[in-house]
């Protein structure tokens, strides 16, 4: 029984560290964010944006347990304990109550343009050290890009 | 536009309104601890509870979506948010890095008891003004009941 | 061939009767309505709520099956023919011709108050003279408080 | 905002309007009544005959939706209403209280020939106005059709 | 390695365990019983009856797994073994050979009484000791009650 | 190797293949010019229209493909090439860029009209000369009618 | 118990009836012909016609089921007896042995034409005594011209 | 392109061939009789009778393709042509017209009778010269005597 | 009505229903017992084994339902009672309350270690009077001896 | 409501919105050529690559979608009208009429060379501006020379 | 921990071992030669023998596990490392490079020639020490020669 | 009838080529090898990694057949014969017989680490040669390291 081992080493590891750890937050924290949207929404357009918040939620978590898991495997220990996602996330949250339709939309709008910001940051810093890694953010952020979008376009 | 009304208020309002909010932090939180000792947990027994954590991790998503669902429908803000999580969670925390089976096994039967423990007192505390909400208490009594015993049975 | 029988008799039996065939003639009811605006909304909103509408003539249709099914296995004839409905139903009905989709969505959430309401009722009647009926009535107020929220959102 | 216009004006209109209109109430109607014997019927053959009616529950259903959508279509308002019903249906109701199988059978024998002769005067009537329409009577003949055979067959 | 505990004691601990062992014993010689019918009917109603009973044998299954790790999950010992079955079911057993349908109906419509009867004694015993343990009572009735009738109406 | 023969010769052939070419282009480019709007699409309905339009892009296909098969069943060439769209549509085509939801509801809604008129046309040319391409086209158009409505009603 | 009654009668009910068996005949000769080939069957084609054979077997049986129970909603017996497929078959038989794939072929498209002039005679004939007959007709034929041409096109 | 060969040669080639033949006829045969029965029963248990003859012929076919295929494997043709079956089927015909469903308990009853003993007969047969053509003739053994008993027990 | 009359008669059917009614009693009480460890079982191994018991659960469950039938489809009444199985069976009871894993998993290897003892021995006594009885025990002493394999690998 | 922006600016945006749009083209009329060429392919082979030439327009069609809703997403319109097809592809469109089947692999054979040198290039261009959409015509070009190399295998 | 025992020893076990492990090597090396030849065929008739292939790849995967977990049953080590098959394959390997379909065609049918005569030699070597390993070779050899007669047809 | 040809010449194709020839034999070896233990394992731990060496087994193969596919796409002659196995496998090969978990556990790890080891040096060589190969490495390096993990942190 022990800790686990992998390719990686030095400021490589560290570099990626830093990567799958800021992206497991903001992947998680982006699920919470949705929720808590999703439950409080109002106006006309309720339905088809309670809906479509969802389907981000269940975007966020499958690639959240993704990056964890590729965390894992090169040696790195994942952290999501709300502690955590309290102390580090850079997604600005929202007021509690309830939320206007027009206002959830803005919002998430630009939550997702500053996660699809970072993931970029992301695919940039393990470009050299790790490209299996890499390509998860490549993947995430074509996700996150048309999830805002069809936010946007609903404005 | 506006604020959602409901067939309850007053006090019966703020006591369901109380259970409902100390749940939802409840399920959001043990989801979140429970994926963290998914990623985290090494030893022999790995792979059974691995994946049985990972069940744990479904049931307390579904229960918490329904609890907040039923707050919104009752005109109840439900308040899923990190930093409320962060605050008001009363499960114990476990420690960042690899986590051993043993410990794990340990840990998770005395969340879920306490857990449990404040099911049933929220069962007791809504049989007055809601039974519809009680019968949401019941029924996650059920399921947490269950997930205790079998992660006490394998200690 | 001849009646069935049950366990309940006296008062006890005509409580729980009256409650029973009360809420299968709302729950018929509802799904006709609903339909009936299913079919002649128009509006901005047209295709979610055409959508909602159908959703809640799914529920409606299959809670009305399982109360009638729980009144014949206590020996209790369920009327739910249309001349039955038309004579006892308590659900204001929608004038003929399209409806704007603003209009359905505040008649959905008088018809689902009021419903919500009589099932609140039926769990009271029902508490002492059978735990089994009063369940029921416990989770269809469960979807019923549900729905109203729904509707009511998207004011 | 406003109303459907359609392809269709004038006594074309009207013809087809009612045809829709009378398929409608038949076939509601149709699932009410069927609904109400697979929930009173008593006899040795209870349980074919049970699970038989709800055959005929949904195939009266997904018709009657694919009038009214079909009357909607053409900007025709479709009317299914309880009290519409009650006013206009052609089919002889049952009586309440529980109704022995070979009852069951020989009156929905009557009722299923008499929904079937008025579907084949309603592929009369629109063969010349809007054969689209004429086209669903047809197809709904055919199952009507099979439908009294196999309630016949059972005397 | 060891024993369940669980959150009951003493008196409500003892009453909810002997409601579960009666629960366990009944349902599980339900389905013995149902079986032994399933292939043993002969009679012109042979194929509608020995499919229902099968159905019937598939729930008592379901719900006796779910009593025994509802009392498991109290820390108390379910017992399904066959000597304790044979020692303790309350259920007449029917003699071996064929036996015709009508006797199948009958002697089911008793038996399905009996078990009813004993689960609504259950759901009032276990009201004060343990809400989470009733309810599962609750759900047993009504699928008990159901089956009853429907052996009950083709007599 | 070579040709494929078919039932029909002379005028009959002639007109069941300009009818059949002509529904060809218009089923194809009804589904280009609907996925264009789900791309292109921007306004506070953008969800919804986004989702029913990919709908009519699969009925469109599904039907072009029924058509062009007839087609050919009948020894008739199918010519379904860009450049062929490009010259003998019928449907008023998009201008590029962003389009508001409004814009797209209203251009659907004409668009829908036409073909729908066009496929009344071809019931009409086909009914002497071959009844079973003609049923295609009765088919088509109770899906086509069917669309306009839907978007007519959200205008 | 007794014979089944149906809508028609006099010439009009033998002009169905008499199309209805010849369709019968056909369709299930078909399916027996196309098994025949399925299993003797030899070339380089093997594999892709030993498929097409038994869609081809699967079309036809299906609609033999739907032309059968047709007849018999119009109170016409069915018959399908080998004996009567012997006496009455208008298919031209295969001999037996291996059967090489471009004879199959051939075979296939010349048989496949003979169903089809049929099919479209029932349609002439039935249009004027049953619209709900002739409509089976044709969608047969659509079905049966393309069978044809898929057999013809790889000659 | 040309014959196909196989393991067996002589004697034990035609023993087995015959066999293979003789069921061929038998199950193909037996498909269109229930079938035939299928359309044409009438009585109070039309229903459970009418869907049960069609599942022996799901079984029936299924059967009777794997013998024949398994004739091709071994070299040996097939032969289910209509009037092969004519002139060999072993099976008593039932007469036209509706059959009263009593009389199609007792005719299918002996007709699986026949079948059963038949199949038993090619075990032996089989038993030296090809225990893989002999373990087919077991499996549908079981199959017919299965079905046997079923028809048997409704008398 | 009456009973049920089959192929054999004399020692041959006495031999085969001894083997029969021995192989049931075998499978339904090891389905029992396999519940009762699959409830009471404890210890760091009780995941996969929970799950592995219920595996075999319904393994038995589908063997023990194959068995009974095939004895009804020789005419021999097969008896599944509680009281039977208490006085007939072969395997070692467990003792009532909790069982460690290891005790488990020696205890299953020597019960199934029995049971496939006993199906071989009915395998030779079957081979002269039912060959296909004699598949059926062939078969179940295939999955019989793969979970003892597994229980004992697992020591 | 308005236009949707995007990460990109620039040159690069220039650059990558050449390569999705030239991407469209050249996947929406390789779904146009495939189809033309499943309807109008006759030979020997025509059924395997009938079949091929659907899965190669379900593929070109998926890939489309994904490519126009990365523009959009980036901010760039997609184009995907007829005339804009027309005008531009790359494809060498085949003549009308019947194709023979060896005449269809060596076109799309070469069709696909072109498609798949083309993304190849994109992948080139997009490598610096933008690595999300790189990676998308990393994969379509994955599929598009898996498919050629299944159409160049059967010349 | 340790080794695994069975009901068999001596020279039963032997023989039953070697019987065993020659069909493990031949279905294994009997899925690698047909990958072999999925991926590297070329010829006119490339894509039903490319997919005729895989579906004998996934039979041959399938019987080898299913062979080597009754060798395992029995307390046999199953051996198919890839060293024990390159050395004791008695399949006669293809030369590497494109390989005609043809030649494939006749390569696949010696190849099934000889694995179908050595499993039924193992059938004969079984047949005394277990006849529940005999059937499963019964059963492959049933599959084995349906596939060399679907490879032989297509010569 | 030929070879393939593709987009890479020279040693961009040498280079490719020997990349995926070599990760093909890691890949298929990889499959072999864990099936191997997972017959052969023993141990308390025997159920959760037979189980997890199965799942590993199908992404192996599968990977396996993409890597291979890949290759004929360029004109690349995939080989996975055993000899060629056995001539140029990188993985350490087990010893015949039981194996203990600790032991699997162990091997695995090791193995896994030297496939992720190679794959990530076949990424380094197709960088420059062809983006899409690479991409196909990335990911299999994915699936390769997530496996190594979960194999030891069950150590």
């Amino acid at each position: 029984m022990g800790t686990i081992t992998g390719p990686l080493s030095g400021d490589a590891k560290n570099t990626v560290a830093e990567a799958l750890q800021g992206a497991l937050v903001d992947l998680i924290d982006l699920s919470l964010v949705a929720k808590q949207m999703h439950w409080n929404i109002v106006g006309h357009n309720f339905r088809p944006i309670h809906l479509q918040l969802d389907e981000l939620v269940s975007l966020a978590r499958e690639h959240a347990d993704t990056i964890a898991e590729r965390a894992a495997a090169l040696g790195i220990n994942p952290d999501g304990r709300s502690a955590t996602l309290g102390r580090s996330t850079k997604i600005a949250q929202p007021e509690s109550g309830w939320i206007e339709d027009g206002k959830v939309v803005a919002t998430m709008t630009d939550i997702l343009e500053g996660v699809g910001r970072r993931m970029r940051e992301r695919i940039e810093a393990t470009e050299e050290p790790d490209k299996s890694t890499q390509d998860l953010f490549v993947r995430i952020a074509q996700d996150i890009d048309k999830e805002r979008w069809m936010f946007q376009a609903q404005r």
